[in-house]
């Protein structure tokens, strides 16, 4: 077992210096990141801190013909403690954006071009999924694996929004397949062969070092 | 142990029978409302359920050139207890959106035609204010009073996201000059002559018994 | 757009960097403030840290008549993380807490001295006032906006208290008129004349450069 | 004021009966009790619904000289979703408020009249109190043990407030040596004889069957 | 689009009407079902509702060699509102608990007999595993995929503990394969030719109509 | 009073300073310390960050036959705004965990060996106790005074969960008798002799200055 001095001067040096990290009510009007443990001095906040130019456009498709820009507190540090933030999402002609989930909001979702097909998966595996148009509404619940793809003849784009100021984002394939997950523990799961694991295995490995 | 039969009995009589009233973390996948004390049986729910089609228009302009509809847990019950809800607005051409606030939320805007001057005020009467456009998106924090105005050419419209199921909406002029405050106090409060006073009321009466 | 250099070195910058402001469950008992990141340490926390003198003797009156003096965890640093907070306030004869709201906080007052007119108004303009004297006690639910004027013939004193450590306050009068907006804006909000604006800015203009 | 005999009806009707189980953000402006699953409609709200008149006096002293009187959502409905609550605490010479917590809230006391010995212990049992006098402030961060003695010549009042519209009381005399807990546990816990465990047995005996 | 008479009469329904469900601070010391808006009376309340006996033994493998018993609200109604919950799970030799999250809380597993490869992968795909035995403690934070599988030569235990009365578990190869989400989807999200997905999907086809 | 000048220095160094400690939703996937106001970058996490080695054992019983480890933020920093944490309890034959409560979470406990008398009082000092053995779970809900005792005839073990990452531990009898509160008040409030109350003190006075 670990030695009491080593837990003692682990008590000291961590008693009271958990830095925080939540989604809750404010308690400032906002607060701008300074890298200090406080908030920079409202005073020299401008307008441009409240602003995001990053999703005029859309982003360049992956290879499953998806693009999404995410509007969280990392790239638009204005969001910070006030629980809330956007993704803009394009799809090609038959793009995909691959079931996934947020580990820590709800989204809801706004078609604002094209034809998709939409939808969830609840705890029970009942799947709740159809066809959306532009200007119409779906939202994913806090948490619940959900899905995308292109069905219409043109691009498309949706617009997304969160009750977090960073959702997380877990791409299902590669969580499961691309993460290094025991073999043995992958092939009984979802009941593959070796070779069809090692396929999926490679087709969702990391493509940087990262 | 508890035979299997009472547990099931148990299970079925409590199963998601708590009254709640709050905005925080689901303890359902969702909890559509049954009038009952209890969320709709979740095998119940369709897709329908979890898509909104009321906003794929624009509304009627009021006398300010402006329309919201509201994408809350009111009218789409499907975000009951999921922390997130919407609005569209559309502008028309100097149309305005009157100083307000929502007591329960922070906005996230983002402009989706037209040129918007668009602002919010801090609790030092600090103001942040810019004309944005197509593609550009603002965050009102959490209960500051801000506004809008269309300073295009043609009519604007924006999407406005947030962080709670029912966010609430304070309109500045109708809920001082609309209420019926007394005189008195809004007299010394603005430092307006009773005529002035009687000018604005006037105005911002309520136009409906409601 | 933001070329993806800027994006990324924003990114590694900001990641897992946020200045954190919330008014949730503490996680200690108490967290005084101590410059850094942690709380201070317990063992050198003193009575003293938890007791506020500043709401012995009222205010200086401004030229409504009024004075507030809020015990807030900027004053009162042993309220962080605590959740809670208060304000003592003071009217002259005739005096006037002009129409405001606290955007992160319910507040109940009661009255200590005096006969005071005392309402809100709720999202639907709908008020609810009356005169409350002596003893009696008022709520004013999160972010609705509320007023309060001195009906006795003798100065009168208030006491509120808040759900928040930093409710918050934006006072109508200078948040709309003396902030800056647009004027072609508020004069179509509030159907005003531009001479009639003018006066109300004047009236309401920021007395210090702050 | 109202009569006691209402009161007693109003908590017996009220009690335990609040459509509500949580104490975080509001959904609605207010959420008057209704007896089914929903607030009163808003329309139906009264002015009267948020004022509370019932601690305009003194309770009536025990046997410690001491009397308090919650102002908690059970007896004041107007504070239902709202997350705050109140007391009034009044002091003989010499009264004692027995040590205690809110499992539920941190308090702020002010002192409107006289002088009271006051403190909390922390978790490291490291005990923080004093005396403190007319308009002087105390905060009592939750769930921590709390007791109050008035050390004046006069009775002395306090008036405390919550972050939560129902903190619950827990008088440590009563809970421990009043309540049943099996003796064994009790002599070994205090390093009690059983004669005098069963003295203070007898002395925090419940006095009704309640 | 919807007449604007419907919408009318839902607002009207539904007004101040939403069934809630959320996992906050308790507003009463515990909050027994009744089946009414209301808590059961507490005087009511006995021991017996804040046991449970239905992990004493474990509970029937399935075909990958694994068992789980939640203890949520739903089987235990005296966690109800009190935001905690638990679950026993056992493993066969070589047992699997396939990877899976809980949409609305952290875990912390403890191991009470056997060796248990046992992981979580981050939404950054970046994987933490390893084996751990008898008195060993993991946490999976909120949201985030986790695995299990017995790697010892006995049957193993561990037991869960979770920050939500009702963590819910979203099984993945049931989620993604059992639900009945389109084919071209799948195929395309990971790169399977469709026998390969026909496969999979008879695999994790529901076995009841549930 | 306090100099205007005090206060105003006071507020420019507090002003949007505070030090932040809560236990709500988180906003990263996990948030190890690092010292600094970030956590540290996630790609330095390693699995052992996640995993706990200190509750294999039974501690070292204290005169009362007991002995708790806790494993929270503290000890465990993995566990840092994941809302969690749990404790290792052994009690040698007819060791007693004496009446204490936890202010900031709820906590379940699960008999891992032997039999426990265990219960609750809540705050109308009703008790709730009985015999809890192997396997068996008893919940104590946020912030009640509970209790356990060895009646078995071997030693025991219980291991509990708590829904705050921090749930603090509050022993009555130090807290009370050991802390150093005004003797007059204690004799008061318990009804007890000088000479009896200088016997509790003692047995409960601090051993370490600490």
């Amino acid at each position: 077992m670990i030695p009491k001095m080593v837990i003692l001067l682990f008590i000291i040096f961590f008693h009271g210096s958990m830095t925080m990290a939540s989604d809750p009510d404010p308690i400032f009007d906002f607060c701008l990141p300074s890298g200090t443990p406080s908030c920079k001095n409202s005073s020299q906040a401008n307008v441009e801190d409240f602003v995001f130019y990053g999703i005029k456009f859309p982003g360049k498709f992956n290879r499953s013909g998806f693009s999404s820009t995410p509007v969280n507190a990392d790239v638009f540090p204005g969001l910070n403690t006030l629980g809330i933030s956007m993704v803009r999402a394009d799809f090609d002609v038959g793009g995909v954006n691959v079931p996934h989930f947020h580990p820590r909001a709800t989204e809801v979702a706004v078609v604002l071009e094209g034809k998709i097909y939409s939808g969830f998966v609840d705890t029970n595996s009942q799947i709740f999924a159809k066809v959306i148009e532009k200007g119409e509404v779906m939202v994913f619940p806090r948490g619940l694996v959900h899905f995308q793809m292109n069905v219409g003849e043109t691009p498309a784009t949706i617009l997304g929004s969160f009750d977090s100021q960073n959702p997380g984002l877990m791409k299902i394939p590669a969580a499961v397949f691309g993460s290094g997950i025991k073999e043995e523990l992958l092939e009984k799961a979802f009941g593959l062969s070796p070779e069809e694991l090692a396929k999926l295995k490679k087709r969702h490995a990391p493509r940087r070092p990262n």
